[in-house]
C-alpha cells in the first residue's frame, strides 16, 4: 500500500509519541480526566498577572513536562509546530521566541492539535526531522473575551455554547521506541453547512467531522470494528449526535465507539453548557487520559479526530457562515498483546 | 548529504513550480513589476462590495490563474496550504471552503508565503502529496484596520512604516517537470531583539532574517557568489540596509546581491513610506517576477526569504515586544546553460 491513500497519510516507519505534558485550568481540575493530567492550577490566572500571560505560562509549561519526560532539551528538538486560538496565534510566537526551535505556526482552529500532530509525523516519517514538538493551548478568559465578551460581564450562555478549555497540550514525535505509535493522519476538507451561529458549534463543526471520519474509513478499508475508539474533538453534547446520525444516514454506525473530548473532560454537572472546546481539549484529552489508555495497552487503536470552527470574531457579523474542518490522527498502542 | 542539515531540508527529487499566478491591486500596478502579474485590479475594492470579500476574490483569482495555467482542476490537488494576516486567518478559511482540496492552514504573518511553499515541497518530496498549491494574500485596507486604523480615516504615516500590498499569489508545486526548481528550504527561529513600534517593522524583522540567511549559508557550505539574488519579503528600506550590516559585522556580504520585494514592487516616489509589506508583497514578486526571470533563465539560483512580524493588534499594547521569522526557499532556474 501506498503512503497516500486519497486524504489519508500512511506512515511506513515506526513514528512515536515519545513523550506528552498536559496542563489544565481549575475546571479541568475538577473533572473527570483530572488524574491524567501533569498540572492542574487552582486558578485561571496560572500564577501570572494577565490572561495573556496566563495562556502562554500553559503552553510554556506542557512543553516543559513533555521534554522532562523525554529526557529532552530544546536543543535536541528540530521543529516546533504550534498553534492557538488567538488572533495571529501570539501564544505559540511567543513560545516560538523563549524555546528558539525552527517553528512552523499553523492554525486550524480546534483541529490545531491534530493538524500539527499530523504534520510533525509526516517531518518524521520522511526523515525532514527526527525530533518534532507539537503543542497547543486555549485559554477560557482569552478566548471569550475575543470571540464573545470577557468573562467579567458574566454574561448569559446559550445552552449549544461550549466552554473553551483552558490547558495545554504537548507531544514529542520521535522514532526513538514508545508506548505510543502515530500510524496514520486524515487531513480533512473544509465543510460548511451554512450554520451561521457561533453559540453553536457543535453543529456547525459535525459535518466537517463527519466527512474526514467518512473519509478515513473509505481510504483504510475499516470498519469501525477495527477501533477501540473514534474521539471527536469538541462537537460537544449537541454537535456529537449529529455526527453520529450523519454517518448513520450513510451507512456507517460509529455510535458505540464514539466519544467527544468536550464531553469528557467535564462531569455533566459542571457549568460548561454543552461541553468543553478549544484547542486544548482535544488536546489535552488525548496526551492526557488517551495516551495514557494507549500506553498502558487498555486502548489498542483510537482515532481522533479534531474538529475546528474556521470563524473569526468578524465573520459571523458579516453574515457569513462558519466553515469548518476536522484533521483525524490514527494512534495505537505499542503494547503487545 | 543528507536531506535536512541543521534547519535546512534538501529536496533530493526535482520539485517543481509547475505554474504559478499574481494578481495585484491599483498601486502595485503602477509600480515597476505589473507587467509580470496576472491581473491587476483598478480599484481596491476589486469588484467586490467589501474590503473582506475583495480579498478573498484576490486569493480566489490568483488560484484560478495558477491552475488554468498548470491545466489542473481543483480535484487534481492534494493538500492546498495557505495563509494571511486576517484574524484566524478567515481569507484562506473561506477561499478551502469553495475550493474543497485538504487544507492544512499556516501562520507566519509576512512569511507564509514561504513557510507554505517549504512545506509543499517537503510533501511533494517526501511522497505525500503529488501536487500542492500554496498560497497567500494581503489587502491594504483589510489590513490597515485590523492592524492599525481604518484606510478611511486617512491617519498619518511615520515614515519607517510599510505599505501592506494588495495582492495574492499562489503557487503549484509538482513533479512535473518544469522551468523552475524548488531545491531546499531553510526554516527560521523566532527571533525578537526588542523592537516594540509596530509602524517599524523592518527594523524588528531584520535579525529574524539576519538569522535564517546566515544559518542557509552554515547549513549549505555556500558563499553569496553562489547565488544570483538573495531577495527578503518585506524588510523594506529601513530594514534593508540593517540586515546587511548584521550579516556583514558576522562576516558574510550579501549586499551586492540582496534586494527586497517590499521595495522592488513599488517605485520610489510612490506614497508607500518605506516600501511594500503583507504576505502578497514577497508572494507576487517571487510568483511573477523571480518566477518568469528564473524560468526564462535570466536569474539562475535565487534565495527568497519571507519575513514575517508574529505580533497582533493587542501585544504592543500589551507592552511586548515583536517575535519575528522568516523562512527561506531556494529557487533555480531549470533551464540549462
Amino acid at each position: 500500500m501506498s503512503k497516500v491513500r486519497k486524504q489519508t497519510w500512511r506512515f511506513d516507519q515506526p513514528i512515536y509519541l515519545g513523550a506528552t505534558g498536559t496542563v489544565v485550568g481549575p475546571l479541568e481540575a475538577r473533572g473527570p480526566l483530572s488524574a491524567s493530567f501533569d498540572k492542574c492550577y487552582e486558578h485561571l490566572h496560572c500564577g501570572q498577572k494577565s490572561w495573556t500571560e496566563a495562556e502562554r505560562a500553559l503552553l510554556r509549561r506542557s512543553i516543559s513536562f513533555c521534554l522532562a519526560k523525554a529526557g529532552k532539551a530544546e536543543g535536541d528538538i528540530d521543529l516546533f509546530l504550534a498553534g492557538d486560538l488567538m488572533d495571529q496565534t501570539v501564544t505559540s510566537n511567543f513560545i516560538a521566541r523563549e524555546n528558539r526551535i525552527p517553528f512552523l505556526g499553523m492554525f486550524g482552529a480546534c483541529s490545531s492539535s491534530m493538524e500539527t500532530l499530523a504534520t510533525g509525523a509526516m517531518l518524521v516519517d520522511s526523515g525532514f526531522a527526527d525530533n518534532v514538538l507539537c503543542a497547543v493551548s486555549s485559554h477560557n478568559a482569552t478566548a471569550e473575551r475575543q470571540f464573545r465578551y470577557p468573562t467579567e460581564y458574566g454574561g448569559p450562555t446559550k445552552l449549544t455554547q461550549t466552554f473553551t478549555v483552558t490547558g495545554a497540550g504537548a507531544a514529542l514525535l520521535t522514532k526513538e521506541p514508545g508506548k505510543v505509535k502515530v500510524k496514520e493522519a486524515t487531513i480533512g476538507r473544509v465543510i460548511d453547512w451554512g450554520i451561521n451561529d457561533a453559540a453553536n458549534l457543535g453543529t456547525a463543526m459535525a459535518p466537517a467531522a463527519a466527512d474526514t471520519i467518512w473519509t478515513h474509513f473509505q481510504d483504510t478499508g475499516r470498519t469501525p470494528d477495527d477501533y477501540d475508539l473514534v474521539v471527536t474533538g469538541d462537537l460537544s453534547g449537541v454537535g456529537s449526535p449529529i455526527l453520529d446520525e450523519i454517518l448513520l444516514e450513510k451507512g456507517l454506525d460509529i455510535s458505540s465507539i464514539h466519544q467527544d473530548c468536550g464531553t469528557m473532560i467535564y462531569t455533566s454537572d459542571q457549568p460548561v453548557s454543552a461541553g468543553g472546546s478549544g484547542c486544548a481539549c482535544s488536546a489535552v484529552v488525548t496526551y492526557g487520559y488517551l495516551f495514557n489508555r494507549l500506553a498502558e495497552g487498555s486502548l489498542k487503536r483510537v482515532l481522533v479526530v479534531a474538529t475546528g470552527a474556521l470563524l473569526n470574531s468578524s465573520t459571523p457579523k458579516e453574515k457569513d457562515t462558519i466553515p469548518c474542518i476536522a484533521h483525524a490522527v490514527l494512534l495505537e498502542s505499542a503494547k503487545e498483546g
